[in-house]
């Protein structure tokens, strides 16, 4: 870490710092410069509070040097992770669709959509909240359906957990675990889901920044990028594009995008869809219903069936230009 | 609600629209104007989701007109709510104060806190995280400790809740049951503390709208503001000021504010902690603790015991300028 | 306009509004529901402020049906304009490629990168700031050495104006007139640009909501999306992709995306140009530069020569997919 | 400066980096640790974009030590500036208030809004737009009864400027020239407005960051704050208390806060105006009309001269708890 004192530091503040520094573990090397005296820490506590220093009386600004998220860091694995689960493999040259409504409604729903996402080429099956005693979908029935339908259609299954008691019920059906941006931060829920074996998709929270997304993740997580908040209100939130290839320089980890979520809108999905991919991104999380007029939940971000096939169409046109296929 | 059609929409997706409007339930007056047909509802389903109308072909926009928050209303009890608890009442005449650390660490710490927090003038002693199991802390016995030190000092006890499991531990010893930031829309967690009868405190989260915190927020519910995420970097959050006297116009229940969380610098807590005041908030949340600059959490937005006393007393002397007391 | 009384507003209230509606003009519809009184207005002012209405007693709400961008509204030109110049059409199939260094160091300088954006297939030549009397760039010097390196390359001229006095100057020179970000609502600027014949590339301001950009933009303008401010930092501004098929759907006019200004970094230019046109963009503005290690300004986000051949020729491989060609 | 290498960057790198930073005239110290290598540069250019090394092969970050706002850093007149004007202090113990309507409508309405003002304790009367050449406000009429109306009645007067070629003009009849938050960043305009003598009103862009603020100030300039753009939408702007401590301490410039251009709305005026001084601003910058229902402009932000003797009065009460006076 580096502190910067200000201009005119006293001597006795200088100290101050250093004590607190080595109290901390660190080894210091000081600078003493014309203007600023700068003091450098070596080792020390990987978890610390920056604003501890930027408090100190005579410090003007602390910096942190070592990147806060260790695992996640490209320098872990220069060669990037694959992901691989069931045959499909995050971050890899394929390009990776996951498809599914926002809940399960029925067994003909879902039987329709995954035979639906199967046809359009998509890999992955996912419903959200098939939770048993929610108000939203069916419980363990509704898992059990998704996991059906998947099965039939020759998909891989997604759904998310909300909470770590969910996890054992989920697993049981799930191959992938969805971890929604509201949880992003759930130390609690990614400490138990690192316990297991299943892979994780964690969605990028609506007001985390990169650094902190990359923070939450663990070893072998497909993140996700859908929406960050911000003053544009026509749009629920506003898809981060350029997420996409700062976390493939940061981090070794794959990235997809759900311009479902990310836009909140239909007639924005597919264009939203088409710039993550051309942008980098390992693939795409998109809602798709049979009658998204009439969906219990996220009808006006699901897409009809022709339309995801025209999205999948027109991927498989633009990934050679990005060295992918699909 | 209300539906404007584009200009130039035709007569079938007009139609179209208000088939969708009865389906759910509204009775629909139409008016044609020259350039736009707006479309009415009246009654229909009180849940839905706007966006259902927004994408459908032939339509500019959709405007929700009945508050989503219902029970946060102002209209729901114009004359305000003063939620009363062990002789303390949030939203009345008297500004109420709660302090203490972040974490209990010791009997000693607590205790020392305790004791500054009476003597400046406190009326709730609270500390975050004495949960079982939890690296933080030092579980149900932090928790003893922080009852046993706030009954000797003539203080309430308010401690944070993360899961709904936590919630019989935490009411065992808590007067107000805390629900932080990240947890703003646990909706899973907020309806359980919807069926006890402690009153709740909330925090706004980060990147909530003042609709969704309102949205949020139950009967008997203490508000609390403590900043949003902007572009600004300098503070880690934004305090949004302006939510104090825009929550107080909209609805009936009371707001404090937190400058330690809504700054993360013990020297921009007394400022803003006045300017909360100021603008109308019913009270205060600080941070203090007995040596902030070793402070096991939070320690560079904690408040030394002498600089909450001089806080409080600018606050007394302010109090009177906004009809307040303390 | 619409105006929605608040729950329980007195026939005083609902009258005051009426009369200050009628005093602007609107005739009143007034609809009284259940719950909320309706006060619907047609004709009157066409520019007004909202809030006026939103301060007076009793009103839960205004507003605004009729779009305040009414030249810039597709409903004004369903077909979508073409703005066209010297054989070059913005917002036709074909894909405009504007690329140039920020300022015009030497002869040298600017015939190499004519030469470069020529071969690699650019269209249009730009460059900014070559303005007399600033400390950058050459002045009127700088702008015949940019007007002849693009004449000899085959290419239009693109500069930037920045007073309503460099108008004569520049139009003497360049083909496109460009306005920066920081101008996008400097009102007097545009609506003297708006008297001159020369096409107009209009930056998006960092803090302009979509409909602020199109509010700035008249009849023949080329929009650009070039980065709004947001909590990430990572990079200087968030490209708001979403603002390209947004603005293609409410607006006639072309859009270009500038990913050089948009993301500040060399290394991310390709991709979120990529993104850009597979999200629909009419065409990209790129910075290059000979050497932009060591460029007078804004070398950190400037390609070298081959870096923009190669984003070319992705550019022209993805192109199809999109119903582009280049 | 500091460059921090990534781990594992080669010493072709390393040296890449140092030749650069030798280049741009920096005395290069390298501190080689077991992760990092760092890299301190002292002395060089003191305008450089940190970008630069950002993007150069092997570099993690770079940071700039010294403060790029070297005239308004509190450094450098650590006692804090009192801006002098007439007899008025802008920066001393005595709080000021601006006060005054968006434009200048007839001689009645200036004369009752100076009248208002002085009686009420206001110190300076400003309006805006009274420009010859302006749709908006009478001219140089206007400025001339501005003056009249401030002389009469005590007052100082402060109105704006939007381009160099008005400094003439307004100079003539204004004590304090205003420039406007958009015109923050328009380094022409300052320039000029540098070169002359009158002390310059500066308001804070709603996107610009503090440390950018403190870069467009001068030696003898009055900061204002009046709001940023951020996701919440009930209010136009959130206007940044926070900022107002803050630049205490990082600035000797005195400032202000502007609640209505802040918020947009009459009814949040007061509050916020609070909010302001209990943070620590020097004063306040008011918008007032005769009948703000029936105002040219503004007139939803505007107070009646009754809230305005209401907020003075409330002032009045605080300044003491703040150390000031009114």
């Amino acid at each position: 870490m580096l502190v910067v004192m200000q201009e005119g530091a006293t001597e006795e503040q200088v100290e101050a710092v250093i004590e607190r520094m080595v109290e901390m573990g660190f080894d210091v090397h000081r600078s003493t410069g014309v203007i600023h005296t700068v003091l450098g820490g070596v080792g020390g506590k990987e978890e610390f509070d920056l604003a501890v220093f930027e408090v100190m009386d005579g410090v003007k600004e602390a910096h942190r040097i070592v990147s806060p998220y260790k695992l996640a860091s490209r320098h872990f694995r220069p060669g990037g992770t694959v992901v691989k689960v069931g045959g499909v493999e995050f971050g890899g040259e394929q390009l990776v669709v996951v498809a599914g409504p926002a809940v399960v409604e029925s067994r003909e729903q879902i039987e329709a959509t995954a035979a639906a996402g199967a046809k359009a080429g998509a890999h992955v099956l996912a419903a959200f909240c098939p939770r048993a005693a929610s108000f939203q979908g069916l419980g363990e029935d509704g898992l059990r359906m998704l996991r059906d339908a998947a099965g039939r259609n020759g998909l891989l299954v997604a759904s998310e957990v909300m909470d770590d008691s969910e996890i054992p019920m989920v697993s049981g059906y799930a191959d992938i675990l969805t971890v929604g941006a509201h949880h992003m931060q759930n130390y609690n829920l990614l400490r138990e889901l690192g316990k297991q074996r299943k892979p994780v998709l964690l969605n990028r929270g609506i007001s985390a920044a990169i650094e902190e997304l990359l923070l939450s993740a663990d070893y072998d997580v497909v993140l996700c990028e859908r929406g960050i908040r911000t003053f544009e209100t026509y749009t629920r939130y506003t898809m981060d594009i350029s997420a996409i290839p700062i976390v493939k320089k940061l981090s070794h980890l794959p990235i997809l995008a759900d311009p479902s979520r990310g836009t909140g809108r239909r007639d924005k999905v597919a264009a939203m869809g088409r710039a993550a991919v051309a942008a980098g991104a390992d693939g795409l999380v998109v809602e798709v219903h049979p009658n998204p007029d009439h969906a219990q939940s996220d009808g006006a971000q699901s897409l009809r069936f022709e339309q995801l096939e025209e999205l999948m169409a027109q991927l498989r046109m633009m990934a050679p230009a990005v060295g992918r296929k699909l």
